[in-house]
């Protein structure tokens, strides 16, 4: 019986980027449905009293070349440090939340993570943004016209206002089976009870 | 051939307990030496500008209520979160940095970590050590002496500020060949490195 997880993302974040591509590891391994729940990580971090870890040098320091690199190896992904980090990602995060439903969303989501952790792209930079995607050959028009839209907008800080409500306190972070996870590094029990299906 | 590993701990921090269970355990599965190096968490958190988890209270609650109870069942070690969390260690770390070359050094810690996260002691009370030391057969009032001395509260201090100069935020901490490694989360890549040794 296939499982449901709920991934709540924000591109910001690498260790996010790291789950997102590990996630798609799973998927063709096991019987795995994969929920993209956009939220803003910097709303989350606004309403929990919660900061990134990069706020802090000595941690930032270990997690980004020392911890960070460990998990790249591990599950065989690559990930290079965006020079722009931390990215502002207000209009890809809404994006996000307005692609939802379109067949293009699962595109958009690759091309907006590895614009910002293989290219190192400035996204949040809309010029920047409508070059990637098109690239991609993803309409970059429409999409950012979704970020225009009051109830595009609306949508975001509620997704965000809810993954709060849940428990979330930081990026990425996961349920399945009524139980949350938080961390890229937590993927492993993910698997373990995927295994026990 | 031996290796060995530099365990950075403060009784303080549930983690670092099951750090601790968890190194004993690979202790008797591997060539391992344990060496273990007190230092004041609080101390590190002042140097480095990092708090403590818990202080962040969706952080917390996952972490007391979620994350911890599954590595005590992955490890299969027991730990029962501790009423008075949390506690103020410094006359518990005076002792460990004082006692480091006493052949009671070892029961102490074992004391000491067991009375914090099984038995749920107040251990930032000198009365409640002294009777717990002295319910494991330590002599407790030599111990306690210790944290008097000059030479131990100085090197309590030195012993901290050598953490957090080799890139030390957060407790447990732990070096291996070179490489640091921080939570008792990351003791499988410790592991994998002990296999291959």
């Amino acid at each position: 019986m296939s499982k449901t997880l709920e991934f709540y993302f924000d591109f910001a974040s690498p260790t996010t980027y790291l789950a997102h591509k590990r996630l798609q590891q799973l998927r063709e391994q096991y019987d795995l449905i994969i929920e993209y729940k956009p939220m803003l990580l910097g709303g989350v971090f606004k309403a929990t009293g919660n900061t990134t870890p990069v706020a802090i040098p000595a941690k930032g320091k270990y997690m980004l070349e020392s911890d960070l690199p460990r998990f790249c190896k591990r599950y065989n992904v690559e990930l290079k440090l965006n020079p722009h980090f931390p990215v502002n990602t207000l209009t890809l995060m809404r994006i996000a939340v307005g692609a939802r439903e379109m067949d293009c969303f699962e595109a958009y989501l690759d091309a907006a993570f590895d614009a910002m952790w293989l290219a190192g792209e400035n996204m949040g930079d809309v010029e920047v943004i409508s070059r990637c995607l098109t690239n991609k050959d993803l309409d970059a028009q429409a999409l950012l016209e979704l970020t225009q839209q009051p109830e595009v907008k609306a949508a975001l800080i509620a997704a965000t206002e809810e993954a709060v409500a849940r428990g979330c306190f930081g990026a990425p972070t996961l349920f399945m089976d009524g139980e949350m996870y938080f961390g890229q590094d937590r993927l492993d029990f993910i698997e373990e009870a995927l295994g026990q299906a």
